[in-house]
């Protein structure tokens, strides 16, 4: 059930390689664990999603700017404190990723973590089986 | 108001017929009814937008692993029946759409049902006049 | 932190600047002020993204018929007013914007404005340095 939404101005298309920072994301996503030290997101569940913007405007418009977000939308029910430390895992990813271009052109990066609040909920799944429901 | 939002993996864009998929969503969507057997979703306020994600990472990357995540998001104020009769609606649309891939590769579908919690809200259409406002 | 998603049906392509359309609603946000005369959205954090769907489907799919969904994610905290501030001022770009189409075709365009619930929020940015934090 958790995924996490990348979208960004596709500017960045020839400039960061957005494939690798997918599988960087959910290999982050992949470690981070509860107060009981249970992986958080089950592995067969896990998925990161890029979309670039066809078109964008940022800021005045005046330079070429760029943006990312990441947004993670996690289950219900999770402490704070695992909220934080899901979004530090994404931070720290997007940080090595984007560090260069970060000093190299005007980028904006921003990552928010966000807590379901779905009426209903349903999944059909062929990967589930291969992780033993964890 | 109400609109159904297909975000997927791009490695099913010619496995799947993802128009066709649209199209038996929003028709499906078009025969929920409420408590009182009104339609649940105006005629001309029902869209499904499908976006194919030009990258991604799914689970642990081992596999050619697939993912459809459908979100509709309702107005709100629908009582908690209908909500689920709106989210049965899709993912039977769903589990019929996708038995065949279920069955040959690895895919994850997930359905969730939102209700809008918008501060704002606001329309222009040339659309809803030729439904009568239903 | 505000960012404006646009999401439209890609018969839209060839019809409308959906450049120009971002760049007039990033502008119209930078307008914004709250009740001490400040402006609402940092011009450093303000980014308009669109994206066309590849796959569609809309009302009852006898016509040719065009959506547009405009959704603007506030930080918390801000007031009502200022809020709907906010989404008269998309409303009123997207009507200038669409007038033609409007008049000439089946549109439906929908302007919502939510406040974030994040449970987590970072930045990393080089673009806010260039406007003093405002």
């Amino acid at each position: 059930m958790p995924h996490l939404v990348v979208l960004y101005t596709n500017n960045l298309e020839t400039q960061s390689d957005m494939s690798a920072l997918c599988r960087k994301l959910a290999d982050a996503m992949l470690t981070v664990k509860d107060e009981a030290s249970k992986q958080v997101f089950p592995t067969g569940g896990t998925r990161v999603l890029a979309f670039p913007a066809a078109h964008f405007a940022v800021a005045d418009g005046q330079r070429d700017y760029a943006f990312v977000y990441l947004n993670l939308r996690m289950g219900r029910g999770r402490s704070d404190d695992v909220k934080k430390k899901a979004g530090e895992a994404l931070r720290a990813v997007a940080l090595e990723h984007f560090t260069d271009l970060l000093a190299k052109r005007y980028i904006g990066i921003t990552v928010q973590v966000d807590e379901g609040q779905e009426a209903f909920d349903a999944k059909l799944s062929s990967i589930h089986p291969l992780f033993n429901r964890n």
